[in-house]
């Protein structure tokens, strides 16, 4: 099984978390994303969007999309689950994670804010721009778990929606977003940091990190 | 059950479209975006993100995040399926579902295009965004299921991609893109229009439509 990835990338962090978590072993192939390695037409064939992270079976198939893929790991991988098994329990978990996987992340991912700079934005706009899209989301994201006891987002275990939080936290600090107003999220972050799981799949721990 | 949508949001069609598809009835409550009624205080109980859809229960749970809901719906209304079973199909299925629901459809919905607008770009560089945004999502979507039969995106029967192709396409005509260039997704939109479940969900059906 083979990782097509970037040490950086959020979505290739995502999934490197699950991968840990199941214990799976998957080589990790890094795919330089500011030298446009994405867009290699022998990568294309695997994945047409031009997106990591991509993970290639043994088999030949290729699954993108890294909330697909997490969700096939967790499929044929049940233990740790990473959704809770009750259906209305699974769609907030879900709901929380496609808040930064859908409405957070795209918005502010190196594409979009390559094609603002085209736009003709200056470098100060397009880190505006980035901090607001992931303002919006995780403003969100803590009143969507306020309630939830913890330590993680849902719970006493890490599941799919920690697995997005923790790389969009990272991107948040990036980008010069004031944290402090989101409690609950640096709570779950906190239970997350904890585990190895975790930890190893940090950037600056893989083999591509400069 | 009640479903809080608005007749032109790709989100709440999608969410139309599957409960068509099971057969289940939900009350339609409009929120008209144009006029921010989805940042009404009331409504932010039910979806802190603002967004429609949101689909509340007869016990009062909310749900929100259309993917989300409509895998709630496939796990509590099995019959008929929208994933296929086998993990490897059903991991295909829903990053074609993804491409559109998280790398397109949040790079040019409403929040964003008012985004740039407050930034200063002229309203033929607005359309010119969304219109960059659909074109990338779609070129790849289309090579994502060149190779499958068809007729439907995955198959003989419709299933979460064509959900989620189907109110991309009107977007992707609202915003002037030209939808030659992609003669699969274009069969898969024939197959779907054929539908009752999809021909019902479209937006000049709604009560609300204008």
């Amino acid at each position: 099984m083979q990782l097509h990835g970037y040490y950086r990338s959020t979505a290739s962090w995502r999934v490197r978390i699950a991968l840990n978590l199941k214990g799976v072993h998957a080589d990790h192939i890094a795919h330089h994303l500011r030298k446009g390695e994405q867009r290699a037409a022998d990568y294309l064939k695997l994945n047409p969007q031009g997106f990591v992270p991509a993970l290639s079976l043994d088999d030949d198939t290729t699954l993108t999309q890294s909330l697909a893929i997490i969700e096939w790991l967790d499929e044929t991988h049940p233990q740790p689950p990473l959704l809770p098994t009750d259906p209305i329990r699974c769609a907030h978990v879900r709901a929380f994670a496609q808040a930064i996987a859908c409405d957070t992340h795209p918005v502010q991912n190196l594409k979009v804010l390559a094609q603002l700079r085209q736009l003709g934005l200056a470098e100060d706009k397009v880190t505006g721009w980035a901090a607001w899209a992931i303002s919006e989301g995780l403003a969100a994201c803590e009143t969507l778990i306020a309630h939830e006891p913890g330590p993680f987002c849902f719970g006493m275990a890490p599941s799919l929606a920690d697995i997005c939080l923790i790389p969009q936290l990272f991107n948040a600090r990036r980008f010069g977003v004031d944290l402090s107003a989101y409690p609950r999220l640096l709570q779950a972050e906190a239970a997350a940091q904890a585990v190895p799981a975790f930890a190893d799949a940090a950037p600056e721990r893989q083999h591509d990190a400069e």
